[in-house]
C-alpha cells in the first residue's frame, strides 16, 4: 500500500467559516494523513446548492495536480439514502455524496471508477452522526485515500453515478441565443451560461455549440447582450477597455460571457440576479466543426 | 530537546479575516517552527465571547491528534493582569489567556499541567504591545512549543486556572427540563444546552444528567420542545425525515438537542436568539446510572 | 538551481473567499512547488484598494521569515499596460503588479531588485486571460520562484517601480497635528495616520516626524484627539484602562494612534469613516533627532 508524498486535499463545502465544521474535518484528515496539504476551495457555497458547488469544481479542478483529492461536502440529503462515494478520473480523486455534484467531472472524464463508501472500517465510527457525514464518513475517506488505501477497498462499484442536466443556452436562430445568469462573483461580475467562448482573432470570438458539435465564430464589436432593460454592445478584451465605472461585456477567466463594470460592481449597479434571462444577438462570421 | 515532526497547530480567535492579524500570527509561528501545519478552527468567534470560543474548542478538540497545539486568542483582558498560559492535558496542548476559555478542557481532563507565559525569552520582544498578545506572546509560545521547548521552560505553574460555570439545563420535574439556546450555526440550526444526547434504540434517546450522575432514557416520538410560541414534537433522525422547508427536532453532530429546517434556515424562519429559553417535555422510559 | 525547503508563500488579494479564485491560485502554485507552505494574509482587501493592500503588507511583512514570497494581487489594471513584477528586498520576495502596492516595501528597503514577468516560459499559458493574471501570471511566478528559478530569469529589470505618495499627517504647529482615519479593523478600532508612535516612559509617548527627521516626545495624559464632534483626552496603555464600553485613545499594535472602545465597537458607536479628518493636540516634552 504505497503512501503518496504530501498529497494535496482540497475542501469545498457549504459550511461557512463561522463554525468549527471545517476545522474538525481537517483534524480528522490530519489524524489519518499527517502529511496532507489542505487547501480550501471555498466554504461559501450557498447552503445546499449542488449546482454552485459543481461550477466551482469545474472552474478549479484543471489547475490542481491530477493526483489531488477533492473533498466536496454539499449534501442536502445527508443521512438519507444517497450514497457517499469516491470517484477517480484522469483529473483527480473526488470524495463526495452521489447527488450530482460531480456531474461535470464525470462528463469531462473519458473513464472513471466510482465506489460507495460502505466499508465501515474507513469511517470515523461505526455509529456516524446523521447530520455530519463530512466529519464521520467523507473526511475519513479522504484521509485514508491520502494515506494510500486503494479506492476498491472502500466499497462496491457505483456503475451509474448521478448526472444532473447541464444548464445550457438555447441557440434559437442564426443570430440569437437565449441564456441566463448562472453566477455572480465577489466583484459583482455577472456570469452567464453562454460558454465556452474564446478570442480567435483580435476582432472575433468563438463560441462552442456542444449540442450541434460545432463552433460559431462571431464579430465581437457588434455583439449585443440584453438583460432586463439593460443592453450592452461590443465584447471587450479587459476591464480597462472602458472608462472607470462603465459597464462592459467580456469573456471571463472561466470562458463565460460576462458583464462587469471597470473598477465597479455590476450586480449592485444593474440589480441582476442568478437565473435572470439574457438575450445574446450577434453577426455570425463562420461556423466550423 | 526533541522536535516534533510537522506538528499541527490550530488557531481559534475572534480576529475576523478582514485584517492581517491572523496572517501575522502565522508568520510569527512559522519563523519559529517552519514545519508546523497551521489549521484555522474559526476566526469568527463573536468579539470577546469566551463562551463561544470554549464551545468551539469542546466541539473540535476530540477530532485532532492528541499532540496538537491549540492556540486560542479570545482575550478581552489583553494587556491587563490575566495571565497568558500553556495548558497540557491528555487531549492536547492549549496556548491561551487564563480567562476561562479552557474551562471544558480542564474539566474533561483527568490531569493537567499549566504554566504562565512569563519567560520573556520566549516572547517575540521584551516590549510586547498591550493590545496584540496574539502576535507578541501567544504565537511565539506556540511556535517554541512546536519546536520542542518543554512547557516547564515557559514559566511557573498555575495551580488553579480559571474555570467558568458551565451553562447547563435545569431538570425541573420528572418530565420536564428548562434549557436555553446556546448557539446558532451557519445553516441557521438552533442548538440548545440540552446535551449530551444520543440514540440508544431506533425509538429512544438518552440524555446524560451530570448533576445527578444518571442517564435518562426517553421516548423520541412524544418528546416536545417549546421556544417562544413555537412547539416541536418528535425527535427525528435526520433532516430528510421531514419534507423540505419543514422544521424538526434532532440530535446534532455535537450531541445537543437542536431545531433545524430541512434545507432551510431555522433561525431566520423562527426568529430565535442565543439565550432564549426552551422547555423540553418528555415521557421517561427509564433512568440508569 | 537550488530548491528552498518548504518555502512560505503568503497570499494577499481582494478576491474574497466566496469564489474559487484563491483556491485556483493555490492549485497553480502547488503544481509547481508542492512543498510550499501557503498562508493567507487576507483576501478581504476592499476591491481595487491598492492603499489598503499596501497597509496590510507594511503591517505583516516584518513578522515573516525574510525568504518568504509574498504574492499580492490587487490589480485594478489587470490586462492593461501595468507590468507584473517580482521585487526582491532584504525583507522578502514580492510578486505583484507594478501599481504602487509595493511602495512601502521599496521605501523601507535599502536596496532592491525588480524584474518584469515577461518570460512566457514562466506563465501558466502563452495565452493568458485578460482578467485573471493572478492565476495565469502571478501564481506561476510565485511557484517557479519557490521552486528555485532565479528572479533574473523572469524578465528584464524594472529600474523605477511605481511609488505612490504616502498618506502622512501634517505637523501644523508646535502643539497640533492634522491627520486622518486610514483604517478600521474587524473590532471597529479606528486607526489614524498619526504614526509611528511608541511609549518611551510610563507617561510619555514619542512620535516620529519623518519629514523633519525628528522625534517628538509628548505628554500622554494631556494629549487630545478630536474627530467630527467627538473629543478624547489622554492616551491609555490598553483597553482595560477604561471601563467596559468606554472609548479610549491608545497606540495600536501597528504603532498608530487609535480610537477604540473597551470590549465594544468604536466605529459603530462613533459613526466614523476612513478618510475622516482628525486633529491631535498635545503638550510637547522634547524634540530629538
Amino acid at each position: 500500500m504505497p503512501t503518496m508524498r504530501r498529497p494535496v486535499i482540497t475542501l469545498l463545502t457549504d459550511f461557512g467559516i463561522e463554525d468549527a465544521f471545517v476545522g474538525v474535518m481537517k483534524g480528522v484528515i490530519l489524524s489519518l494523513a499527517p502529511e496532507a496539504q489542505l487547501i480550501d476551495l471555498t466554504h461559501r457555497v450557498k447552503p445546499q446548492s449542488i449546482h454552485q458547488a459543481a461550477r466551482v469544481l469545474r472552474y478549479s479542478v484543471p489547475y490542481f495536480p491530477p493526483d489531488t483529492i477533492h473533498l466536496v461536502v454539499v449534501d442536502p440529503g445527508v443521512g438519507s439514502q444517497r450514497k457517499p462515494m469516491i470517484l477517480q478520473t484522469p483529473d483527480g480523486f473526488f470524495v463526495a455524496p452521489d447527488n450530482g455534484v460531480l456531474t461535470d467531472m464525470l462528463l469531462s472524464a473519458g473513464q472513471f471508477t466510482a465506489v460507495a463508501l460502505e466499508n465501515q472500517q474507513y469511517w470515523l465510527t461505526d455509529q456516524p452522526s446523521t447530520t455530519f457525514h463530512g466529519r464521520d464518513i467523507f473526511s475519513p475517506a479522504a484521509g485514508h485515500l491520502a494515506a494510500g488505501v486503494p479506492i476498491e477497498a472502500f466499497g462496491t462499484a457505483i456503475e451509474n453515478p448521478v448526472v444532473l442536466p447541464r444548464n445550457t443556452f438555447e441557440h434559437i436562430s442564426k443570430t440569437q441565443i437565449l441564456g441566463e445568469v448562472t453566477y455572480i462573483d465577489h466583484f459583482g461580475d455577472i456570469t452567464t451560461n453562454i460558454e465556452p467562448m474564446r478570442w480567435v482573432t483580435n476582432d472575433n470570438v468563438q463560441l462552442t455549440l456542444p449540442a450541434e458539435n460545432k463552433a460559431l465564430t462571431i464579430d465581437a464589436m457588434s455583439a449585443n447582450l440584453t438583460i432586463d432593460d439593460h443592453s450592452f454592445t461590443g465584447i471587450k478584451h479587459t476591464y480597462s477597455d472602458v472608462p472607470v465605472s462603465q459597464p462592459l461585456l467580456l469573456i471571463g477567466s472561466g470562458r463565460e460571457l460576462e458583464i462587469a463594470i471597470n473598477q465597479g460592481n455590476a450586480q449592485e449597479t444593474l440589480g441582476v440576479s442568478i437565473g435572470d434571462s439574457v438575450t445574446f444577438t450577434f453577426t455570425p462570421i463562420s461556423t466550423s466543426n
